[in-house]
């Protein structure tokens, strides 16, 4: 499945502005928009509440318990990407930690999504670079094995191309294919058009089942009411 | 064990009062009163930290992946409610968000307790709606089968019927049925009669041991000391 | 393996100076320091973020839903102490909570570490009681069994012997072994020297492929770049 | 939501031809015949593969690694029961062994089924008295706190009345509320009638597209072809 | 990431005969010649001890709790197919019984790989249609929701697309690219080749420490011995 | 923790005829025997049912992913001993094949115990060459990294001294120090002297309840009957 032991170095980004749009619907609707396609597990949690995050992809494969790569994947970051790292196996290692951050944080990176443990995540706070990880673990790791760079992977169960968009927040993270972006971007923003109207509707008490026209297709799948 | 289909409209609800004030204790202490039963699995957590909530439950039977009885429960919500919703398989999906919180909200509900997944959780936290759930998700749900509502139904380990009394802290979730919900309230009541003083004595430097008059019970078990 | 019915009084602490240097370096860069080994299992957390702790290590070996011990140990305590319980089998049940703690605090214990539950939590955050758990939970243990203080115990995966350092915050908990204290500061604290410099380079955009001199080794390894 | 410290000694059975002939069903059909509801998580699995049983329940609330109630319930077994232990929290320890298999044999217990762990299980396989578990574990337990019997009981997700009828195999448990015995013996009777009928269809090359008319409502729903 | 609502009825599938030798080959071989990538997460498991399956990869999109598309996906099967099932969320539901299994075998399915639940797990012994799945399940699905056919998904943490091929045993399960699959065979001829050699002499006593001339690397690495 | 990079030659293992007779009794009545201690988690499994083993241990620490250590290991095995694997992370990768069992049996080892995962189970259970193991994954490793051999390690929760006595069955793994050995043989002799006494009564339709006096201390914790 995985090409090993490359680095490809030129790639070809979604739109910077279509990202950045995408970021401010959230995951939620971003995958609504799609179809509820596109989501890595729930297994995958932010290290800290409240960031609120959209980029390009840019990817790496790690080996289990070997952190080369990450170093190799630091010099393909542009400015507005999210380094998305995948694992040839389970792992709960630490392999990303505020020296790296550093590193990333200087090179543009807007966040980091990874298949596997992250560490210092106290400093990584206050250096208020995002984190979207598998576990939080001190395990160090070691540099001795290949992995690539910008090569489609899975991570946490989702397929993620080099330039697809990546929208992560407290709910989880969602990939959005490059040449679906435009296309989810637009459905989410009809998708959230009347939210604002049904919010008010809802607050001052309507019922879902009023306004959605709910009642006659549950009572014709058979919905009774017992007093 | 489920009746599918149905939705019960008049149950009796545990006394507002009592809630209000087994709320006041917390799981902790209400669980032990009751005999150290009732507890829902440890993997119910808050959404956010610092909520404790006490409420007279209306419960909602789920299928897998599919919200639709979320708004038919909407509309047999009174205040001082906490919605309890079972699903009839394992399942992390994200049936409840922003919206659905808005109406739970308007109808007076206190919070919602979920053995499935939410999402929009840093909304929901702006809005002070407490949640309980076994995961957080983005992953959309699907409006196509019957569950119901407002029969027993077995939340994350704990039989649920409909009015009796939900307690819910950053500790966990403990049900109280109705009946037992007065004699539940006497026994955490004089539980917590004489903590302060004990947090005194402890405070203080008197150790457990003597406190509670264990040196003697622990000898007679076998206890040996080694210098 | 296990001791059990038995109390040590008498046990011989790691320099106390020792492992408050060492709990400035956190767990993550000690474990560094220690050649990668001493780490417990990541499903230990602490239940608030923030705390960074290290102590020696008064060991607990508790029985499944038995906090009876905890009593015991609370004796053993002298300022500066970490408590690090075990448990003879898997089990979330909530061992400890506010009454405890405040006996603990109160003989100088610095924080628990636990391969069990705890409750009360949101009581322990306000007592500012540093504690790493495996669960939260409201489930009350009975007072039935004895088990032992100040045995070498298997805390989350890691020996732990009485008089041990232990090292804690956001990243995990590691245990370093009296005997290997001093040398593992020395080396945390080299490992730390030029931590500062490589940050720096790090932020100014050097990368660590640079800095860490990497090309040479990647390239021998076979990584190639394809434009 | 649990009664503790008392034995029901009457109860009032299913009847058990109607057991028996929801065993011969197994747990699939006769949870399809129910309408989808009554199973027990799929973590509970057979020590040994093969085994196809059913019974009425009697059940039986343990404390986390006490199994002095295992003891009480064997005396309330009549021939044709299946034992259905719930434990007040998670727990995987060895309950029950040869000695008590021993003992439920003799009484005429035709299985058990436990939310927790058991052990002999290659003598339980050469007595061919049939467990479903949660675990297998070595871990033995004491006899110090009273649970029930013969109250209702949540086992693994399913809640489980006295004289309730439960079917298990290697697909899993399922239980079948006393009052919904005979129609659910009815509809699975039903549902099975044609199956023959159908596996043959299906065996000589007929599509279930075809079969159950599904061609038209998925070309209604949007399934497209694409060559 | 994903299509939603179409089924691709023309794919390339790699060379039977490449498969069949795969096959024999075992998937730990396998998944070593083809640089060990392309493996299965570990709880995908065979309901069978035995099978030992390679074959074409037809893939079906699945969603959760909805087996609607197993209909859709048999009408695609050509003899020597392993059909593989992704879903779009967690789920553990059985999604594929006898009555599916019958017809997959009819069209000359190999096998089912499914990242879900199955059932009549006996009757599929008895059948000897191989399944690896994630679990074992009565739970009963619906047939509301399109998925896709042929369109390439992520299995259990691997991406297969329509024509790979899959080689499944006791192991687990691997995924060989179409476009690698030749390169992939000789690889693990070529590795196999001396296996006997190695076998035979390992079996004489002599050490791999010595066979593979490991002695002077590990010295170098620092390996010490101590009498 | 752990000391790396070194390999013990020389070690007192417990004396062969006491494994041999300890083995006879089993993991549960071993367990028993010592306190009910030592036992490792219950996730250790047997690859396949069957087999009973007691032996002593030589110990080995892997790194994660890597097996370099195993055929180091492999050369310190004597006929009798049982090699118990241990690693610093979580990881389920396959360490161990038909060629390292050929070696490991050539070389007298009864059974490997490992805290990771194996590969080729097939022809494991053909060379009837016993592991119990906490995976099967056919994922490889490299040989890049130095642990240990014959160090204290903690497998699977139990610390594990070499030359200690392991006795593992269908129902787990227990350790034994070897100082205790003989104590605990004795205390299982004692346990099981009367165990075919106890089995006919019980199968005589005696009841436990009877057997072991237990209706007093019952009715005095306050166990009542209904009729």
């Amino acid at each position: 499945m995985y090409e090993l032991g490359v680095v490809y170095r030129n790639i070809t980004r979604a739109e910077a502005h279509v990202a950045d749009q995408l970021a401010r619907f959230g995951s939620a609707t971003v995958h609504e928009a799609m179809g509820r396609v596109g989501l890595m597990k729930p297994f995958m949690r932010p290290i800290h509440a409240g960031a609120q995050v959209g980029g390009t992809a840019v990817t790496v494969l790690l080996q289990p318990g070997d952190n080369w790569m990450m170093h190799v994947v630091a010099e393909q970051i542009r400015p507005g990407d999210v380094v998305v790292a995948a694992i040839t196996a389970e792992c709960t290692d630490g392999y990303f930690g505020d020296l790296l951050a550093t590193s990333f944080q200087a090179r543009g990176a807007r966040a980091l999504v990874i298949d596997g443990g992250v560490r210092d995540v106290k400093t990584l706070g206050e250096m208020r670079f995002p984190v979207w990880s598998r576990a939080i673990s001190s395990k160090g790791t070691i540099k001795a094995t290949l992995g690539s760079v910008n090569i489609p992977v899975v991570c946490a169960g989702a397929l993620v191309h080099p330039g697809d968009v990546i929208v992560a927040d407290d709910d989880g993270v969602v990939c959005v294919p490059r040449a679906m972006a435009a296309a989810a971007l637009e459905a989410a923003t009809k998708r959230e058009a009347n939210e604002g109207e049904k919010r008010a509707k809802l607050a001052a008490g309507v019922l879902g089942l009023d306004m959605y026209g709910m009642r006659e297709p549950l009572a014709k799948a058979g919905l009774r009411y017992v007093d």
